[in-house]
């Protein structure tokens, strides 16, 4: 941590901040600077509360040095975390693997259709929201605990693991008896009360970011799982909010390479949200894929215009398919294969 | 709502989307262009979930035109709404309300000499958190149910009507018990099913504004209350989050004044946590009041530097008593005097 | 400066870094701290260019202390700048200016209109474009020279001061003989050739803050109209851009009360380019005055829905007079005049 | 275009909008909805300027339909503009191009080693600053007419084509004469005034994005060079300003995408002002080419820690190189070669 003092600070008010650090049971060195001088202090291997500090007379700024997080970086733990799920695909291992599936469960009939499709186009994963945030309180909001039956038949079905999305406690505890990963969304990235339950239910826990947060928050609210006692936890970008409306958010490419370099734990693409449009999913999906992506979400479903919601950026059946050609071939120039199913 | 075709569009296509508009029990309306031919939707006074039409060949954009919100809005509800604290004190009507306290309950003898310091400022609600959301799993969470003791014990001591923070259902259970309005945080604006819980607990909330929500998601928030059958909403601006690292956020403004027109809701600013710094606190709350703001909050403390959080942005006693005079003549200027606390 | 090395940097990557800031002429003082080692850099009264040390081996971040301008700051110059105009106004003292006018100049009948109800309404500065730079190349850019001849004559009608905008070196110029203040706009805070050449004008400057100008990078644009040898330079914030579009841009009401604490520079707030909406400019200005701004700048006009540009936001002549009553008073509240014209 | 009127607007107020659009020459069309009346305006093929509409009384809010830009748009020119160089290089057809170079040209002796090292990697265009646009006016500001001359004869020593950045006029025409492509930066987007003056010098042009341009925005721009009669632009996608400090701006990798949909003109990536960081530059430059881009721009340098600025992100010679191997993989997989020198 380092303490920055006004130009026109006394003497005597660093003297004070020098003590004050002192009470906190930390070392303060004084550095005269040409305009202003800036204490360090020295030995904190935990983040000091810079409020004592940052009130007192004279000070002008607290910049803070070491990482707040702990368990999450890399500096924590260098090799990278792989989570087996129980149909044997690993996430955030040499392979890379595609989650897909509809916004919404809407049915029997129609989940297991697109549980098909998936897996025969190669993805190992089914996505479906059971639950279902929405921005408004007239839309349709999911079909809640029918919807994990749905799912879990459609697990058993074709042998695909299976994510859906939490949005409280109750939800929580009901998804994870019936998915292999339980999904925190955006808007409940820093629901803290959830991260902290989620930490506690023994199952692999996918973090989106959120809308505007910032990679230091995300990986924050991800500690909050890993400190509740939960490893197994994969990041998923899927894109923030910007000034330009031209597509719903704005991906942040760069953001997924450098999880890669903060972080231990795996981190997934989203195109299909980050981008709201069908014919944007495919180029930032591989891009997603090129940047160094341990897997991508999309969307799908087999007749787009009757989607109950986010229709316009599920895929067709046989672009699906197409997208997964294309990431074959560019995860396997990055030397990753693309994961498949185990046999049954 | 309208649906406007891309410049190549067939007419078969636009065709499909009238007969598509028809079936969902609307009337389709054609009007050719120059480039492209738009549809207009005539009889819809609900929302349509644009993503059956979104999707369809040769649909360039879906646009609503009706609000997406309903009993929040002014068309809705034309005259103010007006909510009665049980001390009496009013929110939303002529007088303009302070609430002050400090970010965070820290002990029973702090927080009464806080009650006594804005009681004797001339501000009529406390505030103070019991629970406490932070951004990382290492810092203080508050004190919990010790918390909201304490804080009903400041409340009985000087009158003073009480705000305190809910993060989950628990929490806010609890905190319904003891405080007259119940604060739901910015990082909760869209935790719908705390939203839809505190719905039903019968008391006034005051929804805080996402760091990134729209004023239109704000609005659609604060309907998730009111579709559970609670109309006592107090929305509050504080600050959302830019480009800028010069201040903690930037208060949006024009929001406050705009909120006025779009709902019949009271608005409450908080210039501490728009800004992050005492000095600016001042000149943020007198801009609020000559927006026309129902009430600002703000945070103050005996001895910032001592605070457990955010003490850099607490205002000392003698600055809290310094802008209530300025705002009184503010708000006076506008012909809105200062709420005061009723005899006892 | 400080120079942050990474968890595992060698003893030797700190020492080559050391020896790199000893190259610079600067002496380096380590800090060893818990997780890692951060190094002062002392003797520095000039920015560092830190490119030199941050491609070094083991360096994790480079943190700047001092700030990057200088003849602009209040450390530099602690006495506020007061412009005195060819007609004797003054924009920095005590009194509170008002400018007013069409966005655009569109003709003389009309101007001469304008500037008897700007004058009535009791402003002191008629503002109005000759020079439009516009988002798109088929909008009205302007009247160019011819527009410049009717504010000229305007302003001897009136004995208004005069604003008006250069898009160019040479709009500069003809601008510099024929208005009391150039106007840069937000698209050209940034245009450097364009800022040293209006700092040899000799001439009142006004700096408009770019849509997505951090407020350091403002001053620093400043910087290079004082570095070029005028000292008359007034900082416009006219909002910035956000995620919302709810209205045309975010007022940034926290940095017109901010600027007054970081430099000695008059700031003007423009509630009209920052709203874009006619209903909020009274509210908006307001806040501004009540922030600390030493005037505002408002868009008025005979009939709005005549305006060649920007109609829905120039208020009608009542509405400017009564906001004129309302900046009085509040200004009044805090101890500040509104300028007035001097007797002719 | 479509006027939505507020929802208590009177049949009056509706007629007489409608008359205004009569006025204008275009026919109106209304259409009464549940909540609120909405007119149709059938017949504009040019863009209708709203403020004469946008300020009549009743009316809510005026939605454009038609694009604002012409010629750059697919819709117009639908087949790829294809810009061949002097030397015989293509961009915006098959293949990818790759320009690489310094930040700044920094002297003849180090502009030709560089120029060598991009050669040699199989880059086919050289980048390098003679006119550097600075944010703080004491940094270094380019080497000027003398880092022209230097670009030439590195130019001529390998075959290699030439891109440099021009700020105003002036040094537009001594680029024009130089330069194989003339570079307008994000900051100088919106100069209109150089963008017209560019747009009459017979050269291609690459406009980079402004820093928080929308991307309509930015293809306005281009269509202000397109409209003064110079078709040879290519679009250049630099970064985004966001919320978050973890890089130096956001890669909105989707706007590569979404610009080939919307417009025929080439579009480039530019890893390194995106990320400003070395180890972010060679995945997020792969990420560009998955996603379609025409050609990436990659800073590098012999020694990154002696260049006078940018040193942190430029790419040291083997990471371009190593580079260049997988943009050829990538972009082979996508049945795009890499772009190179013709033999001479």
């Amino acid at each position: 941590m380092l303490v920055v003092m006004t130009t026109h600070a006394t003497p005597e008010q660093v003297a004070d901040v020098c003590t004050a650090i002192g009470h906190l049971g930390f070392e303060a060195r004084p550095m005269p600077g040409g305009q202003r001088t800036a204490i360090g202090v020295v030995g904190n291997d935990r983040r000091v509360e810079d409020s004592t500090i940052a009130g007192l007379p004279g000070v002008a700024e607290v910049i803070h040095v070491s990482s707040p997080y702990k368990q999450v970086s890399r500096e924590w733990k260098p090799e990278s975390t792989v989570i087996t799920l129980d149909n044997g695909v690993q996430i955030g291992g040499d392979a890379v693997v595609v989650m897909a599936g509809p916004c919404a469960v809407e049915g029997p009939e129609k989940l297991l259709e697109v549980a098909g499709i998936v897996a025969d186009a190669g993805g190992v994963i089914l996505r479906g929201g059971a639950y279902k945030p929405r921005t408004s309180p007239y839309s349709f909001q999911g079909l809640g605990p029918e919807g994990l039956k749905i799912l879990a038949e459609a697990r058993k079905a074709y042998g695909l693991a299976v994510i859906t999305e939490a949005i409280d406690q109750e939800s929580a505890d009901a998804v994870a008896e019936v998915a292999d990963i339980i999904q925190i969304g955006a808007r409940n990235m820093q629901n803290f009360a959830l991260l902290k339950h989620v930490g506690k239910l023994g199952r692999p826990v996918m973090l989106k970011r959120g809308m505007s947060a910032t990679v230091k928050e995300w990986l924050l609210a991800a500690e909050y799982v890993l400190s509740a006692g939960n490893e197994q936890v994969i990041l998923c970008e899927r894109g923030i909010r910007s000034f330009d409306s031209a597509t719903r958010n704005v991906m942040d490419i760069t953001a997924v390479a450098l999880a890669r370099t903060l972080t231990h734990l795996p981190i997934i693409a989203d195109p299909s949200h980050a981008t709201g449009r069908r014919d944007m999913v495919p180029p930032v999906a591989r891009a997603s894929v090129a940047a160094g992506a341990d897997g991508v979400m999309v969307e799908t479903h087999p007749r787009p215009s009757e989607a109950f919601s986010d229709g316009p950026q599920a895929l067709y059946p046989d672009q699906l398919k197409k997208l997964m050609g294309e990431l074959g071939v560019i995860s396997g120039a990055l030397g990753r294969p693309l994961a498949t199913l185990p046999k049954r």
